[in-house]
């Protein structure tokens, strides 16, 4: 498959990555690739600069959201949640048109300080506002509960836990996750929570994730729902 | 011990009724005891009005809000979110003061319409708002993301799973986590999430858990957090 991973930091480099060792072809979308491949400095979790990671990751290759985009088959939205409307529009609707969006971000707004504010809430969710804003595309929420290694290697946290799929689209969710299985997700691993609305509780469980990140010291855990 | 359950619906009684099993002194706090024994009609989900479930459980004695609290030794707050200010308002801020205050509720609206919202949410918590009004008292969030049944009884759901702990008093943390022990919790699944601000994590998982209630179509599940 063509994928184009829009979305430069952590968590689209190590999207990418993984589904160029899984032989996909891999763009990495950026508004301005020069001025990523510039940056020197790391970023505010201390990763490297982009152009340090790409050298270690020449497979995939950054290219304007708009011409990764063109070029995919699915899309993968890894941008910071306040900036994937702007990114999406950059990128497109009619290079997202028909295709699968697969939306790992998060609206998290720390412009008031920490910890970061989820918004929207309650009554709508990124995803929502992304499937509004792209109607053609077919949104699937996933993967945003967790730290970026464990979305693309479950095993590092040991036993059951869970990857979350929301959207309107069957055929997509279950695109999406062979996708998931394919980076080493049991299928049984995978919950179904419905429509793009569902969106709403996987984008709410953020506030806790932080929270559990501040108790343990450590972003290696994930949420599972034991079930009777 | 003597224990002040506030508020008489299905999670209340289910407190109530373990807690009057396992030896303590129960009562089961409300606004107007004549009121509440007088209601004939089931509640929303279907539940026996109260005076029902009295009949089979006579060892929980209905008192007035501020009887229950006044008499015991730790009160539970489980009202309705939207209530549960005006109800410890009635339990009267002398009769908390100094006691372990395990706030169990969650502060869901839905005045305008299903599913709820969570009303306070982000930058504050039902928890802290009871917190801050009755500074006296040692206010404890636990219990609100699960099924009451679970609450009192984790073993009907296999495997593991969680109850979360949130508070500024770490002695009455402590208090609140060998109360879980004593329902059936192994102390291995009490997570202490740290102060009182963290209780904002765990109510925002509510939406979450409605529509893993509306996947599931049975509210016999809980959140693990699976973790290395």
């Amino acid at each position: 498959m063509r994928y184009a991973v829009l979305g430069t930091g952590i968590v689209g480099r190590t999207i990418a990555a993984r589904l160029a060792a899984l032989g996909h072809q891999a763009l990495i979308g950026t508004r301005d690739v020069q001025a990523t491949l510039a940056r020197t400095e790391p970023d505010p979790m201390g990763n490297p600069p982009f152009a340090e990671w790409h050298t270690a990751h020449p497979e995939v290759r950054p290219a304007p959201y708009a011409e990764a985009a063109s070029q995919a088959q699915a899309v993968v939205n890894a941008t910071s949640g306040g900036a994937s409307l702007a990114a999406l529009t950059a990128a497109g609707a009619d290079n997202l048109a028909g295709k699968v969006l697969i939306d790992i971000a998060n609206p998290l707004d720390a412009s008031a300080g920490m910890p970061p504010v989820l918004n929207p809430v309650n009554t709508d969710s990124l995803a929502e506002q992304i499937q509004r804003a792209f109607p053609e595309a077919k949104v699937v929420k996933t993967l945003n509960t967790m730290n970026c290694r464990i979305m693309v290697d479950p095993s590092r946290v040991p036993g059951e836990h869970n990857a979350f799929v929301s959207g309107d689209d069957a055929a997509a969710k279950e695109q999406v996750t062979e996708l998931l299985i394919s980076f080493g997700w049991p299928r049984s691993a995978v919950l179904d929570l419905g429509d793009i609305t569902t969106a709403r509780g996987a984008e709410m469980l953020l506030p806790m994730w932080l929270r559990l990140f501040g108790a343990f010291g450590h972003p290696d855990f994930n949420f599972h729902i034991a079930r009777a």
